[in-house]
């Protein structure tokens, strides 16, 4: 957690797909980023569409999104995706809900982050 | 539309895959930030490759893209890919060509947009 | 190459996947921008996972890499990826190997380029 203190830059992850092997793909690069001591960037991962399978506390991912949580990264769903298939209840604890994925990626960005779609 | 009165953002989606659920998903995509009342951002779809397919007259998505151009959507192929096959008697009223869409994605970037890939 | 003088924009690609396919579309967009004399823009390609594959010397896509790199591409392999199993050496001369691709592609962005994932 030492690159993440006096943090200067910032990401935003953009993770949409379904496919489990992609969603644990995409963690382990918002994990390596918090890992690389050559950058300091504070982080936000934000999924939508069959992406938000990936954020569900009974996901085989449950455990990537909890450190991620755990070390500072924001983890956000996306509402619009959500529907009324899942609930905040359904998602591991500590994840954001957000009104769209666009709206909050178009927001981070205006804000200085950079993007990353993995 | 009262979210795209006094724009401050601006956010230009990438399109680059041939397959119709993709086009399908990149264009709801695109609707969802225009209905979204938090975030007030001009919008600019560029397809490419195999997404020109998404913006011919005859494809499933021309109505979605109508729907697009209709409330101030600017909608870009690129020229690079549409090369003999396609002109732009081929696509759906209203829409671009651009000489090629890796310029016009680094332009709108370099203008201050966000870069969204569904 | 004429389009490359007086560079005033930049642009990092980011290319994550394997497939052959995928490799070789993705290192012709670089080229398109390269080309395109609407455009003047100083370009990064970053490879990481599977995308690394591009980048070895007895790949499909070695020549594409090496004329790349011959006009002033910068092309960057992520260490992280490369693991055990891939040393420079493996890879097409000029390839430039980076700690992690996600802190490549942060640190590209907080300088002002745009980002585009083929």
């Amino acid at each position: 957690m030492s690159n993440r203190t006096g943090t200067l830059l910032g990401t935003v992850f953009h993770v949409p797909e379904r496919e489990q092997a992609y969603g644990k793909r995409a963690l382990r690069n918002a994990q390596n980023l918090v890992d690389d001591e050559t950058t300091d960037s504070d982080i936000t991962v934000v999924c939508n569409g069959g992406g938000i399978d990936h954020l569900l506390a009974s996901a085989p991912t449950a455990d990537q999104i909890s450190e991620l949580i755990q070390v500072g990264v924001r983890v956000c769903a996306c509402r619009n995706s959500m529907g009324e298939d899942v609930s905040l209840a359904d998602l591991v604890d500590g994840v954001e809900v957000v009104p769209t994925a666009m709206g909050e990626l178009t927001k981070r960005q205006a804000a200085g982050d950079a993007y990353i779609r993995p």
